[in-house]
């Protein structure tokens, strides 16, 4: 694949969905189960509300997706919110949204990882006490499944996401057929069991009671995490990219309605009794050992014939999957960001430019690291880790939408066309409202999740903005010191070689013939004295080989080699300053890393050294050792596409789809 | 200090004195104490052996010393049994002695920490329970001193020296003048313990009874340790040099000769017992909480008034103080005999030209970090690290003994005066008792040793053995590789210069201007497309700048820039195979390891990759970057006197101590 046939590989809708909408769509599977823990704190008395929380989630999602039309609509090249942010606010929005990104994807990681163990946890209740285990186990492999190459694809991620969207739409159906038409409606297993109440939630009347029914539907925003990430890729689609995007997010808007509304009244319809301990729950009575089984097992459980039955695993199966998916898509969408924040300098610039795997390893590293640290350290509690995620989401949200408005102003500014005018006030319009929307619930997230775990996003977030603005001020402190005057044309007037020299071997002929092909003014040839019978040898050598340049030698007072020739280059520049200095060092390439133990030591030192002299260059010549024969290749092996490519469209899909 | 004025700061024999026999006289802390403990395994029966064992280790030690005194005349260069070995047996016998001498390095820090733990302890029993902390804290506190750079000097080690040697003959004289010539006998606080022999040493006749005394004079062995040091410290003697070694050898031979025979006169006069267990003495009621004190320490408290006197404490802190410092010259021995060996090319050779503190650091490290682990290993017990000791000290003692034997036969070859002749017969003869005796204390310590640890040390020593071979092969197979020919004087037919390009700023501008001030037949300047729009404003930039060499742009299908820099010059390599390529790479320098991150990072890969081809140099145009400024001499200051270099006669002791 290369760039030229770039054209060739790109996604069409049918495959872009499944890499896109695998993360929003996972978040049906525990979003509904938020509201309900909000609510049963308060016993059964408010489960009443779950419609109305679930139809302004709905709305709230319906929103959001109408305003990332607008943005996927504006900026094609696949920015997303970042870029929205820097073009419309500037520095201090842009590098907000980008921290907060950097902590979603963590997020991501843990909160997927961590429901998708509850899932499979819900199929085989025995794993309940590893619980934490087989998260951190499942967020390893997905780091050693990356840093070994895996690469998103549609085919392989078509399959999975499409099974758990019918497989939850049939259950939907089924069940509420079932509960509607027929005589046996569904029943969930723990549709018996009652709540009492948590302490101080006995009575929950006038403030207490509207900041209660806040905090659950701020819960239930969890439905609308990882819509944004169609917007990070529209460079993936088949053009017309903007409006395929543009298809792609109101599919996946309306299928993501659609579950998250169906299992929410399935669920009401089931009597699902999910609370924050199971042991709130009176009549579960193995709450000790027993985990609770999630609302979606729950669910697949009632409708389909009990907890052992074929579609209860299957819809388990595909529920966890899609999850892992989904916390598969934070490697891609990592080192894409990182790709971008190293372009505007605000991270280290090698991300940009593919250097080798290395970079993107640390990557992978870095994320499963800290997704492996939250998951330990929140004990894979789905419920505990979410409240620190939508903290993000919302922040990019709401700054993307208020960068959009910004946007369309601007557009309007230089439009006379009445028509277009009246496009851009409705795109404004939407992006306003959205933007309207996204803010308030920011503040209720903030204001009801801060003591629940918002606080530590909340604090990581400026930290991550403040390295980013050291890293940009560096890269401009160095781009000041840059910026070419005359000075920095003059020719050197002379050039003087210097050849250092520590035994007569071919290394040190085949520099000193080098030196001499580059016919410098001056040429010496330097040994340095550690050894006098050792030097005095060398001497021998040197006039029984008849070498045509003389051998300078240098003393070394204790016995080190790099000081006596920093004293002696820095004698030459001292004696005629506009005289270029050019140092040849022989250098033994080797095959093996601990062959570079046994070679190269005093080279590497005096490189090191001799680079702080203004007016010297250092002049590697190369020997190649039999054991790096067959190895020149071993670091270029294995460049093709990275993680994260096939979001910005730069993956050959069509060389190895069917469906291409 | 420069070596042109070593002759200045050469040690005079009261300053050689202690520095060399710190090791050796320290094992009078330990020598009596290893010869009871094995001869209480039968209770007290036996105990009338003791002088007897006492007067063979003291004939030994004249033997050895005389045998030494041999080989400061032989071979002054302070090469010891090493040198010896090698040229006189090969290399085979010179490996074995350097593995054993490695090993004995690591047991000289462990035996004489431990030891001087004990002597601690005895001294405030409270500390018994921190015993390994104890000794693990010692070892880390010398690395640290010798991280640190602490430095041998004649004048700080003479003190404690002095103090040891005339606080033990103070207190072995009144000891005994008191038994002798007075009504109040020294009596030791564990004269009145009897001893149950031990299971298995009730009856012990005929050859269990041989095997029985010889264990015990190996144990008693552990007195020669150290008496090779001064064999390798010729070369820091004052001249008339060998002459001087020999007598400071005698001396020291007399002072540890007479304090080991009068400690184990004394112990046996105050009725000292020692046994392996505490609790295998019979009244000694609270021993399992209490430690048993040190022979040197019953001693003192026995002599001086009990072990509250001031006598007392004068004993023992310079008993503890002798052996740190014994363990001391450990970490001053094993950076010189690294040296040796890797001018021998046996360990890797920047051990023999001194780079910076980073391989002194190394070295300082891993000795620490095996005693350390000895000591933990062993519990920090003595008797227990001993007998690992003494193998490794008599494997060298053996091989440098008939070493001389050989050496002496290949001197009376070239002889022919009668008298010369006479004195090296009288020479050899005496490294041959040398020798021989030695070998039959090896085979007995081999023999009655091997179950009690020395297995442990014949079975690292090959390994060592094995490793510096390897290394050997290594080095020669790249020598032979490196043998001049004719084809590697040829100059190559022209010169291509290539300048890398990324951005018009100074950096790039001044390896443009000394690429051309080479005056290459070609010059490129090159740049790799990463990004289309970068590379349009660089070529803009290019244009508006009016630089006089064309700009070249290779194309990157995977956003990397290593793999197009290097197709390109081996293109130019594949035209014109006789063409020389050299790639000008700007590279920045910076004044913090973590701006690193931030730099370079393209600049080093593409370097490491370019090395692979044949007929190509890589020239670093270093840039300063304002950081740098004033850290040129930080990889530079520190250097002078390093461990090891008084005792090859390499530090200006002189201008440091008054008594030079």
């Amino acid at each position: 694949m290369r760039s030229d046939r770039l054209g060739e590989s790109l996604l069409p809708k049918r495959l872009a969905l499944p890499i896109f909408a695998s993360d929003p769509l996972s978040s049906v599977a525990y979003a509904t189960q938020e509201i309900l823990i909000v609510l049963t704190l308060a016993g059964t008395a408010f489960l009443y509300l779950a419609p109305w929380l679930a139809i302004a989630v709905v709305l709230l999602l319906v929103t959001v997706v109408l305003s990332y039309r607008q943005v996927v609509r504006a900026y094609p090249s696949g920015g997303g919110d970042y870029e929205v942010a820097m073009k419309n606010h500037g520095q201090f929005a842009g590098l907000t949204v980008a921290s907060a990104l950097l902590v979603d994807y963590v997020l991501t990681v843990a909160v997927s990882v961590a429901a998708g163990t509850d899932n499979i946890i819900s199929a085989f209740p025995a794993l309940n006490e590893h619980r934490v285990a087989l998260a951190v186990g499942l967020v390893a492999l997905l780091a050693a499944a990356n840093l070994r190459g895996l690469r998103e694809s549609g085919r392989t991620f078509a399959v999975p996401t499409y099974l758990f969207i019918s497989g939850i739409l049939v259950m939907i159906v089924t069940g509420l057929v079932r509960d509607l038409f027929t005589g046996s409606p569904v029943v969930a297993e723990s549709a018996g069991y009652t709540i009492t109440p948590e302490p101080g939630f006995e009575q929950v009347t006038g403030l207490a009671l509207v900041f209660f029914v806040l905090r659950a539907f701020a819960s239930g925003c969890t439905a609308l995490t990882g819509v944004e990430a169609i917007a990070n890729g529209v460079p993936a689609f088949k053009p017309p990219k903007s409006r395929n995007a543009a298809t792609t997010l109101a599919l996946m808007g309306g299928i993501a309605a659609t579950m998250f509304s169906g299992v929410t009244a399935l669920a009401l319809a089931a009597d699902v009794k999910y609370a924050e301990h199971p042991c709130d729950l009176v009549g579960f009575t193995a709450c000790e050992t027993e985990p609770q089984r999630t609302v979606i097992a729950q669910l697949a459980a009632a409708t389909f014939g009990g907890p052992t039955s074929p579609g209860f695993f299957y819809i388990q199966a595909a529920t966890a999957l899609i999850l892992i998916l989904a916390a598969n898509t934070a490697f891609n969408g990592f080192p894409l960001l990182g790709s971008v924040l190293a372009q505007d300098r605000f991270l280290p610039r090698q991300l940009h430019t593919r250097g080798d795997k290395l970079v993107y390893s640390n990557g992978i590293l870095l994320l499963a690291g800290f997704a492996a640290l939250l998951i330990a350290a929140f004990d894979a509690d789905v419920n505990r880790l979410i409240q620190m995620y939508i903290v993000g989401v919302f922040t990019s949200f709401t700054i993307g939408q208020w960068g959009m408005v910004r946007h369309w102003n601007r557009e309007l500014r230089s439009e006379d066309d009445a028509q277009a005018r009246r496009r851009i006030r409705r795109s404004q319009a939407i992006n306003a409202v959205g933007g309207s929307l996204t803010t308030i619930v920011l503040v209720i997230i903030v204001v009801t999740k801060f003591t629940r775990g918002a606080w530590l996003v909340l604090l990581v977030m400026p930290v991550l903005f403040l390295l980013m603005k050291a890293i940009d001020r560096h890269y401009s402190h160095v781009a000041e010191q840059l910026v070419p005057d005359t000075d920095s044309r003059l020719l050197p007037s002379k050039v003087h070689a210097v050849v250092l020299v520590s035994k007569v071997h071919k290394p040190t002929l085949r520099a000193l013939a080098f030196a001499r092909a580059t016919r410098p003014d001056h040429l010496t040839a330097l040994t340095v004295n550690v050894d006098d019978a050792e030097t005095r040898a060398l001497q021998q050598q040197w006039e029984r080989y008849d070498i045509p340049v003389p051998l300078t030698v240098v003393e070394s007072p204790y016995r080190e080699i790099t000081r006596p020739v920093v004293d002696f280059v820095k004698s030459i520049r001292r004696d005629s300053p506009r005289e270029l200095v050019v140092v040849f060092v022989p250098q033994y390439v080797v095959g093996h890393w601990w062959e570079n133990v046994l070679h190269n030591q005093s080279a590497l030192r005096l490189r090191a050294r001799l680079q702080f002299q203004p007016g010297v260059m250092i002049t590697t010549v190369p020997w190649q050792l039999e054991s790096s024969i067959g190895r020149e290749d071993a670091g270029l092996r294995g460049i093709g596409p990275a993680p994260g490519d096939l979001r910005r469209g730069l993956t050959d899909e069509a060389e190895h789809t069917p469906y291409g």
